[in-house]
């Protein structure tokens, strides 16, 4: 039996982004989760960036080659669209566009670059095949949830075959792209409560989680060693990451004034999904402020509990909807995403070149 | 060749709904209009209501064979359904329901009765085969605007397929389901604001006018008596079309005190796509109120040009995106109406048993 | 005993401002009323300029000299401050800079100008007094009702004082600067949702109605010619009036399209104090829109009655809280003008010079 | 020269409440401060209590003889009135009503108990007294702004009068009576907003400082024992302050979970003017969010700068509008406390009886 027989089936969606590109990592590699596939949206960068910058992660994490990257939503349901280049680089992937290894174009044939927009048909069909083969998907979101709630809205008979959602986004209380909302709520804050909405056990990681998990010295000092002793030469693969962080700490030192390094947000939904334990969560109602002349996008958690809504099964609309992520234990993250590193050196075609 | 030949391919989204059911009259029998399809939504009746009366009026109207009623949204994009049983009956058709003729269940194998959700992808489907056979497809919707809204979502790169679209909704001041919103707009007012940003021209028929357009003792008169001498016998045809009316006279005085009969409001988008020079039009910037405490749904024109924008040939976000009816030939869309009557008298099945 | 023995004393709190000219001029010459006391507010023209309006205008009407002109509001309660020069001119009064007669400045002794806001006290003083001798104050504001919230919030012990408040703003539908907002309202929308909260009777004269009262040319004609026969040398109150209307026409042309005159909003208010009989009138709830995005400012009126309110004493914030006109004898409408300048005729300084 | 000869003029505008009542203590005792006057507003308790408990609260701290306590808003400028009996108990100082001792009725010819409604002419007529004395005067104000919102809008002109005004409310990112609203702020938001707009300097006390300040056992020990040698019998003031804030400590355990002991919020604002040097503040643009569905009543504060400011000496519209206060020294800020209590243990009536 294969070492993913008892792994959960999960599909990433995603907007990369330097933190999704950590998160398409721990995807492929991470123990527990098997990833079926991968959406892609608007966010951090214009959506045709994000789609090849997903297709080029996966070729350089050797994901299987029946994992896809499908096409999503160009623009959120209602709003304009943006993107993020003061922090993500023109592209998405600011700091290794000078690095060969990720422009590898001959990754065609692994995965669809037909034009096609198939996310939301993309997600229908995985869920759905795996729901007749007996498991429940899981789905991480880590960027703006229009690709989710275009889903959600056109299939609502499947929610009942999807195990959970995790998705990062949201703050309790504070923000990053304004004064109280965080950018991938506030991309798309209808498409957000859609999802929030919906029927299905949900899990928030918020800023305030992501902000307890910096990637700082230390640990780049081991992303840049490896397991085996200093001064083993640095993979390509370990130099590639390193540069794409790099890159995020410089744009999160300048922007946000993070001195000791970036958060690395977007990862931790796939290390929830492997490693819930990790995590301590409280469930609440969270709904979106859509109206607020300063708060639009800004994740409203019930914590005083003043809506007075009861845990029910449905995860919906009637009742407490979401857990909170309130702490994450940042070492055995951390480790978790340097094991996933270690494995992923073993295979990388960047490693083989 | 056909009358059709020259005939615009129009697809008809819809909530029947009395006035949707002469929406659908007009749709089958309507000189210069070649009907593609339908596709129901929540809306005036729950859901599956709205399609079963669609499968029966088309039936009723001895529709093409092949012209099929796509079931669409369940409910709005984010907010709750809602349906409007006082003005329409409970299954959407409030009068008929003693009328065998209307509930012939022999129509599943003319119409797709399998369940499925199909409204997003028969649109496209219709729009994309007619784009391939050189000619663009015109959409008229009569209810909540969920499914277009999604099509529009999910199918961008289609927009340039379509000829134009005219919806029945909004009002210019004024309001019926509220203090200042009509009902296809309050139900799904985001919905609306996709539509209305999309890069089509577009064409607004408001309550102002449809309020013009009342079915009085007169029009009752011609009606029942068909075309021929008075004094004939009233045909079944006649007699469903005539109850469901008075029935929907009946709800609009008692509901809005409409007293000389009710307004048409749903058939005057077929009329216009069949006949648009009995209308008067102008175009403006229209929006629809989203954050409002008492108004949200208001559909907001700018009559004075505050926005001053400009008549592009994108007719989207940019510049004034809607053509808004001011009036109609009251007579001359009655006219078309009986026509219609007269055509159907002959073919439908109703008239047959 | 005196003509105005039996007459109702009135307050008129206004921003003029050309129609609040004409405005003061029926407070001072109506029959059945007796003006107490004039505040004025920022709205169509800096409060500077309404202020120093109102004094000239109280001079050239010969109001009596015990008819004060108190300065009110420099701003709304929260909102940033406008005017309206497009319609009124630079200082209130476009058209009558070059008019010697208004100018007058010999008006200091008989008005307050030393430059205290004393608004909100004279309105109390005025109430109070008349409330002691026996008679409640009726007043009509023709402005932003900035004024009046302050003076309900400051003193609520005095709404019991106060016969009835009519109010000239709002549109039943329909706006002047906005698409849907009428400018007193859009001026300072929470000052009259403060007012339409009050515990006093309220009526409420709309765009609706004020369209109505077109100052054609028919008016214009015996404005110019006066009561007597035809050929008559025009006063030089007559004059100024012509040319402030004059004025008034043609920025309504330009900006508005009235193309057959301009319409007497603010004069209604006073008519209606002095001439109920010649308004029809019916009672709903009125809100004021404080949240919309594009409909910041609209009155709303409940028209189908959904908050299902009933008609108390109170007329606040649980019930139908206000009358709003629906017509006015436009006829007798100008009548009224036209003998209330008949009467300034035969006193006004402007024609003793 | 009198010990309060150097002392800042202050005035007290407040709710009490119990930290309101607190902050009396301290606005009479503190050293660098001297009290002008009371104001008082609805809030925590019906506002006749609120006025109550001030007069009932000066007597028992032995304030001067001229330190009055004006009546003020008996409601927010448009929101329904609230009270906090879950709090405060139903008169607003829970605990102490079998107290004799604080319902000494001996207390009419100190302070006005005419039932006039005195707050904003008070108000003035202190600055404008003390201005014209050389002194600007302070404002600090622990309970819904309405009473200092109405005072800038009626004097303006005395803005320049006030040397800075000190608010408790808000809270940066947390609420208390709401997800993310504070109980002052949330009463009446458009109030606090106005106040946020003045041209004046202004420090806000948010939640996440006053959180800091918990009255725990330790405190409680030293309240309960004096300066001097355990053992000391407990003299009745600070068996009144003790029983008050141990109805409070309850209050908070209760509903807000604090176990500790709950927070003194606004003592904060008194012990900021008389001693700045405990506190650490930054500058930044603070907004009020007056249109939120979840939301309304947020202190919105620019913490990303992203609304791009400079910190003008207006303090105004334009600008960065407010100090927000980042930490204080707990331990300096109840030694503060202490010494206040062993001032007035010295001349408190209560204790003389």
């Amino acid at each position: 039996m294969s070492a993913s027989g008892h792994a959960r089936p999960i599909w990433l969606d995603c907007d990369p982004g330097h933190d999704d590109a950590i998160a398409i990592l721990l995807a492929v590699h991470c123990p527990n989760v098997r990833l079926l596939g991968i959406s892609t949206c608007h966010g951090n960068a214009p959506p045709s960036c994000t789609h090849a910058n997903a297709v080029r992660l996966l070729h350089a994490y050797h994901a299987p080659v029946d994992v896809h990257a499908h096409r999503g939503a160009t623009k959120p349901l209602i709003r304009p669209v943006r993107s993020d280049s003061e922090i993500h680089g023109e592209d998405g992937l600011g700091g290794v566009e000078g690095l060969p290894t990720l422009d590898e174009p001959a990754v065609k044939e692994r995965v669809n670059l037909d034009g096609r927009r198939s996310a939301v048909e993309g997600i229908a069909k995985a869920i759905k095949n795996s729901y007749l083969n007996g498991a429940k998907v899981s789905i991480a979101t880590t960027g703006p949830m229009t690709n989710l709630a275009l889903f959600i809205t056109l299939h609502p008979e499947l929610c009942e075959a999807i195990e959970e959602i995790v998705f990062m986004g949201g703050g309790v209380g504070i923000g990053n792209r304004s004064a109280v909302a965080e950018y991938n709520i506030l991309c798309d804050p209808e498409a957000a409560q859609i999802v929030l909405d919906c029927p299905v056990k949900k899990t928030m990681i918020p800023l305030n989680v992501t902000h307890m998990c910096i990637f700082n010295s230390e640990i780049q000092r081991r992303l840049a060693n490896g397991s085996s002793a200093e001064g083993n030469p640095v993979t390509p693969l370990r130099h590639m990451l390193s540069t794409l962080i790099l890159f995020f700490a410089s744009t999160y030192k300048s922007t946000f004034r993070f001195e000791d390094g970036p958060p690395l947000h977007d990862p931790l939904t796939i290390a929830y999904l492997s490693r819930p334990d990790i995590f301590k969560t409280t469930r609440y109602r969270v709904d979106v402020e859509l109206t607020g002349t300063y708060t639009t996008g800004e994740t409203v958690v019930d914590v005083w509990n003043y809506l007075d809504l009861v845990e029910d099964d449905n995860w919906g609309v009637n009742g407490k909807n979401c857990l909170v992520a309130q702490s994450v234990d940042v070492a055995a993250f951390f480790d978790t995403f340097l094991a996933c590193v270690e494995k992923c050196d073993k295979v990388s075609p960047l490693n083989q070149q």
